[in-house]
């Protein structure tokens, strides 16, 4: 059993979702959206991200974290602040020796939704259907737990590659 | 006497420079870069900056923090990049209840050369004049010490507009 933590960081709102792994499974923990005031001054914001995600990680015991890997931002000056608040969230995870991974949008669509293409409204939909929560979750903490599916179900699929192979091998031997 | 901790932050290189300041006067403590193999996955990059800043934190107990604004650019991707190791060497800071302050790069030129459109050359020039350091330091290491500079001259002027204030104020009332 792996306790998977997912981040969708971003300047303003961060959002957060714990997923726990067993077997071809994936059930839900927890998840939610950390607000920063735009009165804090920058270093005041990244504090809280960090902050925030470390208390995050000692409540909860992840074991390993993913994150949505950004290519293209609208400007440099919302990548800067993206960047930002990236890097306060994953040095939360890796300062506390957690692996995180780096999972593409278009793969994080396709593996929730099926399609690379797909909508916020189409993954917040696909997300509570996948985990049974009673409603959808808000738009970041929906993409958080979207990435943290996305990773569980590659890892069960490379345990599963790997297994196979073994079995392979097994019968050639 | 005030111990501060000058950052330049890079995605592969970060430079570091700390000065003491008594006084209108600094004094040079250390200086260097800390630098990332491009063969580390980007979590890792982070992690290094996260940790190599907070050894020098531990080392040196600094009691503030600089480093210099960023407004522009090259691009959205480099902006990324930028971003997301200026938020772990940040966050190395405000975690250790740090306070930072960040200066732009006109103001950091202009306090150590005397000129906003300084070039790099002038600013390890000046550095190494100011400082009386043998020779200039590397390129990323004097960008971190005209910072950390630029926030000493910054805190002595507001000290000494604070005490010509209440020396005015004495004599009025």
């Amino acid at each position: 059993m792996t306790v998977i933590l997912g981040i969708d960081p971003g300047s303003r709102k961060t959002g957060y979702g714990l997923v726990q792994r067993y077997g071809t499974k994936s059930r839900y923990i927890a998840s939610g959206v950390i607000r920063i005031s735009a009165e804090f001054t920058l270093p005041e914001r990244l504090k809280e991200i960090f902050s925030a995600v470390s208390e995050i990680i000692t409540q909860y015991q992840p074991d390993e974290m993913a994150v949505e890997q950004v290519f293209m931002a609208k400007s440099a000056g919302s990548a800067l602040k993206l960047g930002q608040a990236r890097g306060a969230a994953i040095v939360a995870g890796v300062s506390r020796n957690l692996e995180v991974f780096e999972y593409e949008a278009r793969k994080v669509k396709q593996s929730v939704v099926g399609s690379g293409a797909a909508d916020k409204v189409q993954v917040q939909h696909m997300v509570k259907t996948l985990l049974q929560l009673p409603r959808a979750p808000q738009e970041d903490a929906a993409d958080a737990l979207a990435v943290a599916l996305c990773h569980a179900n590659t890892q069960h699929n490379l345990i599963h590659m790997t297994q196979t192979r073994h079995f392979r091998r097994g019968r050639l031997v």
